[in-house]
C-alpha cells in the first residue's frame, strides 16, 4: 500500500516541481502573503479536504478526514511553511524569483510543493486511513513572534496527537536525511542597545561622556557572558552584530548604537543570558556616566525533539533513503518557530538534503543563490507518507 | 598719533560692521571662496595697496609701502582668514547666512573685517611708516591642508620679518585679550582605519573573523597611548571618533571602519602617536586573523608662539584693552594653520574676546548658534595698529 | 552464579572498608607511591594471582587466568587508581589522614577497596571463568603524564579486549550510578605565560614597557577564544587561573606571569584552542613591545567511552542498583587518564554515587572534607563483577 | 660680602665632605631618625643657634636672630631633609654605609651637610642680619604622611615670611642649577583595590565569580581615567603596579588584589582621580557580582613654586653657576613634601646638579648605586647664602 502511495507521489513529481517554481517566481515576504495561501487553499479544495484559511492570520489548515476513523482515532499534523525573504534572488534559473529583493531563499517553496504532494496521495486513499492528516501551512516563521503561536491559538492544533515538520537542508546531500533527537534548533533573541552620553569636541574628551568608548567595551565585557558565565556543556552564542557611532573625525558622539543576536537551547541559559546582558549593559554604563537602554526582541523556543517521533522519522527515513543516507547531525543555532507546536504536541522536525554540486545547489540557507535540488521533494513527500501511514494505516 | 589712528578706526566701525554682516550672509566654503577674496581684493585696491590675488589658489595678498621706508626697512604681515564651514547657521539675526548649510561659525569674518579696518587706517598714515605692512588674507584654513602653505609657498612671506595673526575667541570676553607663550595651538592629525575580516551568521562565530569585535578591542587598545606611551608631562590627545560595522541583528559583519584624531604639540609625540597607532592596529587586527589598514590625513603642526612677539602682544593689549583684561590661557588643543607662517618668520597668534550674553554670544566655535560681539573687532584692529607702530612708527 | 558472587562480596564488605580505610589514613602522592603498592600486591598475590609490580614505574598487575579459558577467550581488565592529592584532611573521623597535606580526596582509596573486593571473590570462581582477568591497580592519575599511559607502555594492556574503570560521584546519591556514552570527561591541558617587559618608575610609564597591562589585556583577549572561536557546539572553557605581577605600589614591573588551564572534549578545539593561545599572546605582547614566552603543559586526553560497552555497564548498573537508579548525567569537564586505556582498546568508565549527607558526604572531590558512603564499594564491586560475568561468565 | 660669605663656605668644605660621608655611613630609615638629628642640633647648637629638637617628632629647628633684626625684620626658613631609604648601599665606595638595607639615596646627607655648611656661615655673620634665619632640618620626607607637616603643626613655621628648599638632582650635572615656576613636582597618591568573588574549579567558571577577570578588566577601564575623563592639559599618571590572584593552575581564585599610584599636579584632577578611581571600580566589579574595597593612601600634595620667589633663586643662581649654567626644566612627576611648607608662606624649591660620569654620579634617584658630586653642597650652601643676603643682607 505505502509502496503504492509513494509511487503515486512519483506520478505527481512534474505537477510538484510546476508548483514549487510557480511559488518561487512569486515569493510573499512574512506577514505579507496573499497569494501564496491562495494557491494553497485552492489545491487543497480541490482535492476535497476541508479547508480554513486566514487562520492565526494567514495561515492555511486543510483536514483531511479519514474514512477509516472512529471516535478515539488519532489525528496527525504535517507542517509547511511558505513565506519568503527579503533577498535579492541572484540566481540564474527560468524560475528565478520575478519580485524583486525577495526570494524563497530558505526552500519554503520546497516544503509546501512537498506537503501538497503528499496531500494529493493521502486524499486519494482516505477510505483506509483509521484517522484524520491535518495539513498546517504556515505564514511567517521567517519573522518573530512568526506564524506559529498565532495558527496554535486559532486552533490548528485542536485534536493533534502528533506533528511532523521538514527543512531542506543544503548542508545535507540530496538523498539523505538526519533528525536530532532532543534539542535540533536553538531558541534566538535579537537586543537592541542604545548608550547615551554627553558628545563634544574630539580634543576635549574630560568634557564628554564618549559613549564610543562605552559601546566598545560593552561588546568586550559581553564576551565574558560565553565565556565565564554559560554551563561550558551548554552551547550558546552571544554575537554583537552591529556597532554604530559618529560621523566626524573630530567630534565626540553622544549616541553608541549596537544590535544583537543570543542563542542557546536551554531555556535557563537563555534567561542567565538576558539578565547578564542587562546587568553587564548597566554597570558599563554606569562607570562611565552614561545611560545605556535595552531592548530584547524574543525570538523563538529552541525546538525539542521528542524521543519517540524522533525514531518514527528514523525508522521511515530508513526506508525512503536507505540507512545508509539516514544521518546524525549536531543540532543547529539557527531557529525555527516548529518549536512552539512540539511545546504542545509530541512530534519530530527533520532534515531533508537538498545539496548537490552539479546543479549549483552549494549555497547555505539566507544566501542570495541557495537553490536546492527538487527531487528533495519526492523525499520529503515519502516521509510524510510513511509517518501518516504508521499512524494511520 | 597711534591715539589718532585708534580713533580714524573707530570711526570705520559701522563700515566693519557693514563688511562683516555682508560676508556672515554670504559665507563660502574653503577651497571654494570667490566671492570673498573678490571683495577683499577690490577694498585693498580702493584702499590704494599693491594688491595681489590667486596667491597660493584663492589668497589675497595686499602690500603697503612705507612712505618713510628704507633699504633695511622691516616688512609686518598681519594674517586673517576668510573661509566658512558646513554648517547650518541657525540664529536668528538679520545677517544669518543667506547660503544653507553654509556658516561663518568660526569668526573668519570677523578677522577679514578687522584686518580690512586696519588696513584702512594704515593706508592713510602710509607715509609715517618706516617700512611694509603686509595684509594675508588668507583662504581654506578650515580643511587641511590648509591655505596657508601654498599662500607662502607662493611667496607671501618674501620679504617679511615678522607675523601676527588674531582669532575670536568666545570663551573670552569682549574686552579681553589673551595670548600664551610657546606652543599655543595643537597639532592635529586624522585617522582612518579599516579592518577587513570574514562575515557570517550571528549563530556561527567559530567560521568568521569577527572584525565588530576587533574594533571594539582596537579602541580601547588605542586608549593606552595616552594612558601609558605618551609622557604625562606631553599634552595628548587620541580620539577615536566614529566606529560603524553591522547592519542586521543576526549577521556577522566582514569590516569594521573606524576614524578619530589625535592632537599633541610636540613633534615627537606626534611622532610616537603615529608609530603606536600603527603597531598596535597591526597587532590587534593580527590577534584575530583580520587586517587592517590605516591612513593618515596630516593636519596642521601646532602654532608656537615666539616669545619676544608675545611680549609685544601683551604690551599693545595692555594699552588698548588695560592690564586687568590681558588674560592668560592654558594652550588650546584645537589648531591652526597659522603655524605654518611661525615656522617660516617670527611672530604671535593672540586670542580677542568676543563672548557676550547680553547678545547671545555664548556658543562655541563651530557651533550652529555661534556669533560674536562684533565691538571686538575694534579691539583687533587696534591690536593690529598698535603692533604695526611698535614696528614701524 | 552471579548472585553467589555478589553475597560472597557483600560477606567481604567489612574486609573493604578496613582497606580502605587503612589506604585513607596512609595517603601517598602521585609518583611518591610507595607502601599503597606493596600493600595491592600484597593483597592480590595472597588470592594466588600473577602479581606484576613497578608496571611503567609504580603500578601493579595482577592476572587471574581463568579456570576455563581456551585459545581464543577473552581478557577484561579492570582499573582503579591508588594515589592521593597534596590536600590537608579536614574531615574529623577516626580514619582521617595521619600524613600532613596528604589525602585520599578523589576517592582512589575507595576505587581501589572495591577492586580489590572484586578480585578476591573472582579469585573463588576461577574455574569457571572461560577467559582471564586483569586487575590495573594505576599510580599517579592526579598527575600528568599520568601512570596510565606509562603502565600501557609497559605491557597492561597486552592481551587485554575490554576495560572498565569506575570513580566514586559526590554529586549522585550512594545507590546510584551513571554513565555517558561518547566523551564523558574532557581534556585539558596547563599553560604558563611569562611577559617580559621594561619596568621603571610608576610615574614615568613612557619610559617602560607595562606588562601589568599587557597581562590584563592578554586575559581578556583570550576570553574570545570560547566566545568567537570554538563551535559553540564544542564544550571548551579556558580559565587564566593565576596572574601575577608587580611588589611595590609606584613601580612599574618588568614581568608578569600567568597559568591556566584548557578543557574540551574535541582534539581540533583543543588544537585550535593551542594555536589561538599562542597567537593571541604573541599579538598582544607586540602591541605592546613586549615579550611573551607561553608553555604548555599537556594533560589527559577526553575520556570516550564506546557504545557497546556503556550498554553493558547499563545493563549491569540495572541490575545491580535498580533502573531508577541509573542515571544519565552530562560529561565532565574534569579529567581522567582512563582516557588513555580506551584509546587502546574498547570500554567505558562509569560513576557510582558516594553522595550522603546522613554522613556529611556532600563535598565535591578534591574538597578538604571530601568523603563518601563507602557502601559504594559494594555496588562498584558487583558492577565489576557483572561486567566480568558477562564476558567470561 | 656676599662674595666673603662664599669663600668662607669654600673653607668649610672639608667639613661638609666629612659630614655628608659620617650621615652616608650611618643613614637612619623615615621616623626611625634618632642619630641623625642628634648630630645636628649638636652642630646647631655649637654654632650658637637657639635650637629645638623633637620639632613635630623627630624634627630639628635652629633660630639664628639677626643682629640687625628690628620688630618688623624678616624672618626667612632653609630646609634639609635628613631620612634615608630602605635600599641596599651596592656602591663601593669608602662611605658607603654601614647600615644594611638602608641607605642616603635620594641625597638627604648632602642636603643636610649643605644646610649645615650655610648655618655656620651665617652665624658668622649674625650681627649683619637685619631679619632672622631658621634652619629647618627635617625628618621623614619620604615616607607619607611626612615630617613636615608634623613639624609645621608644631610651630617650625611660626614667624617665617619666606622659605627656600633644594634637591641635588642626577638629571642635571654638577654645576648646573633649575627651578620650575608654579608646579615643580607632583601630587601622589597610593592605593589597593581588594576584589572579593567566588572561586571554584577552572574547568567550571559558571559557578564561580571569577576576580582575576574582573582585576583585569579593572586594569583596562583604569587607563580611561587619564585618556578620557583628565584634561589633556593637566599631566596625570595613573598606574596600577601589582596585580596578584590564584595560586594554581585550575583553580579560579576567589580574589584579586591591585596596588597603584596616581600623580598629578591640579588638586581638581587629583579629587577627579580618586572619584573615578572608585566609580570604575565599583560598577567594573557590580558588572560580575564581585565586590571590590578600594582604599587610598594619601601622599603629598603638589609642589608649587611662588613666582617671585623663584625669580630670586633664577637671580641667585646666575650670580653663583652663570647664566648658562641656569637652566628650565619641566616638572617633575615626582612628589615632596616641601609642599606643605609652600601652602603656609611663599617660597621656591629648586634642583642643584650632583651628575658626574667621571666620579660614576650617573644612577637616577632611588637607585642602589645613586651618588652626587659633593661639590653641589658648595652650590647649594651659597645659594642659601645669597637668598637669605638677599632678604636680610
Amino acid at each position: 500500500m505505502l509502496a503504492a502511495m509513494c509511487r503515486e507521489l512519483e506520478t505527481l513529481y512534474p505537477e510538484m516541481v510546476r508548483i514549487r517554481r510557480d511559488l518561487h517566481m512569486h515569493p510573499e515576504l512574512s506577514f505579507q502573503e496573499v497569494n501564496t495561501p491562495q494557491k494553497v487553499a485552492d489545491y487543497l479544495e480541490n482535492l476535497g479536504l476541508e479547508v480554513r484559511t486566514g487562520v492565526g492570520g494567514r495561515g492555511v489548515v486543510g483536514l483531511l478526514r479519514g474514512g477509516a476513523a472512529e471516535k478515539e482515532s488519532r489525528t496527525i499534523a504535517l507542517r509547511a511553511d511558505f513565506d519568503a525573504l527579503p533577498i535579492q534572488d541572484e540566481k540564474e534559473v527560468p524560475y528565478k524569483s520575478k519580485i524583486p529583493g525577495v526570494m524563497h531563499a530558505c526552500g519554503h517553496d520546497l516544503h509546501t510543493a512537498s506537503l501538497l504532494g503528499a496531500a494529493h496521495v493521502l486524499s486519494k486513499v482516505r477510505d483506509k486511513l483509521r484517522g484524520n492528516v491535518v495539513f498546517l501551512h504556515q505564514f511567517g516563521e521567517e519573522k518573530p513572534p512568526g506564524g506559529a503561536k498565532a495558527m496554535i491559538e486559532d486552533g490548528c492544533l485542536d485534536g493533534v496527537d502528533v506533528i511532523y515538520g521538514a527543512h531542506v537542508w543544503p548542508a545535507l546531500s540530496v538523498g539523505e536525511v538526519a533528525v536530532t533527537e532532543g534539542y535540533a534548533m536553538a531558541a534566538g533573541d535579537l537586543f537592541e542597545i542604545e548608550i547615551k552620553g554627553r558628545g563634544g569636541h574630539g580634543a576635549q574628551p574630560h568634557l564628554t561622556v564618549d559613549t564610543l568608548v562605552v559601546g566598545c567595551q560593552l561588546v568586550l565585557n559581553l564576551q565574558q557572558i560565553v565565556s565565564r558565565h554559560v554551563n561550558p556543556l551548554e552551547p550558546a552564542v552571544l554575537t554583537v552584530a552591529s556597532i554604530h557611532s559618529g560621523q566626524a573625525s573630530n567630534v565626540i558622539p553622544d549616541t553608541c548604537k549596537l544590535t544583537g543576536t543570543i542563542r542557546c537551547f536551554n531555556p535557563d541559559v537563555r534567561q542567565l543570558m538576558h539578565e547578564q546582558i542587562a546587568k553587564i549593559t548597566k554597570a558599563t554604563c554606569e562607570a562611565a556616566d552614561a545611560v545605556g537602554s535595552l531592548v530584547f526582541h524574543k525570538g523563538y523556543d529552541a525546538v525539542w525533539n521528542h524521543p519517540e517521533q524522533v525514531r518514527s522519522v528514523e525508522a521511515a527515513a530508513m526506508k525512503v533513503v536507505g540507512e545508509d543516507k539516514v544521518k546524525r547531525v549536531e543540532p543547529s543555532m539557527t531557529g525555527e518557530d516548529f518549536s512552539a507546536y512540539l511545546q504542545k504536541v509530541p512530534g519530530a522536525f527533520f532534515f531533508v538534503g537538498v545539496g548537490n554540486p552539479e546543479q549549483d545547489a552549494i549555497y547555505p540557507l539566507h544566501h542570495p543563490r541557495f537553490d536546492g535540488d527538487e527531487r528533495a521533494m519526492l523525499i520529503t513527500g515519502k516521509l510524510f507518507l510513511h509517518l501518516v501511514w504508521e499512524e494511520l494505516g
